[in-house]
């Protein structure tokens, strides 16, 4: 699979629609990965996102030991695993183990294999973001790398033509991305 | 069109997969409207939500003023006018006066007629939310009541196989929700 690195001022347009997510970190010889559909857009350039990592997750105490994490996009085919990392604990078993990765370009962060795009972040601190982060589990990361599958990267957004994002609804049930429209200026 | 109220607890279920929004919202005898992508819940009981108000427009200044704000949902029907209001300012022209709106059930807010949902929102105050609002223009908000167009509401979540939400993904370009699909436990 080969990749495109996304311009860091359009890392946005990779997230801005709401999809689900996987977040993976490391923090030592310890990694882990879950899901998180509580990731949006914060600010475009230097890139910013907000997420919501909860403080009963192993992938949050890896994070809160490392500062780094990866942020990726998972298709359609992968709904299954991000049901299952979602809701299995890295505490209790190994869930990295039985899924292939591969390193950060520029963070020691694993990046899950078939999903459609990746994002490099730093827990980004200040008195109070880190309030905020202690009291409501709400982080501001900065994006620092990001990159796309070449075949699902179309120059300024991904091509939903061609892969479907998934959008967790609740309870294991997810809304694919459908049809595009665009709106008259 | 008849509405249901929606239990404070579900809330976090008509925002989830991440849909465009638009707020409203009313300071006196000043009301108006624009679009905003970047909302999403960050707790579920009692309901909060994070949500990006660029501190340039004139939404922002009145929210700043009223401390009140309608979260809306849009669907398809309303992608031109979503991408309209999110493209003009309130302080050259008074959006509201060509869109049909009734009054909120809680807040004096106005609601945008023909959304499928409405979550009526307090802004959440701490030194450290204030400080993270004045310096990435990022809110927290309590909702305090919320309702669903008859029908969209099934119980637990938006029927998405009767109408389709609209996801912003840049530039006025729009993904549609699409077909549903449920992992395995």
């Amino acid at each position: 699979m080969a990749r495109t690195q996304v311009p860091l001022p359009l890392t946005y347009r990779l997230l801005n629609h709401g999809p689900a997510t996987l977040v993976s970190t490391r923090d030592g010889d310890r990694a882990n990965v879950m899901a998180a559909q509580w990731v949006m857009p914060v600010d475009f350039d230097p890139p910013k996102l907000a997420v919501v990592l909860d403080r009963t997750t192993y992938t949050r105490k890896l994070i809160d030991a490392s500062g780094v994490l990866a942020i990726q996009i998972p298709e359609r085919a992968q709904a299954q695993l991000t049901q299952e990392v979602g809701s299995t604990s890295g505490a209790e078993r190994d869930k990295l183990a039985a899924i292939e990765t591969f390193p950060g370009d520029v963070l020691d962060v694993p990046l899950v294999a078939g999903c459609l795009a990746w994002l490099e972040c730093r827990v980004a601190h200040s008195p109070a973001l880190d309030e905020v982060a202690r009291e409501l589990d709400l982080f501001v990361v900065d994006v620092v790398a990001a990159s796309a599958d070449d075949r699902y990267w179309r120059g300024k957004g991904i091509a939903l033509d061609t892969v479907q994002t998934i959008h967790h609804l609740g309870g294991g049930r997810y809304v694919l991305s459908g049809e595009s429209v665009e709106a008259r200026r």
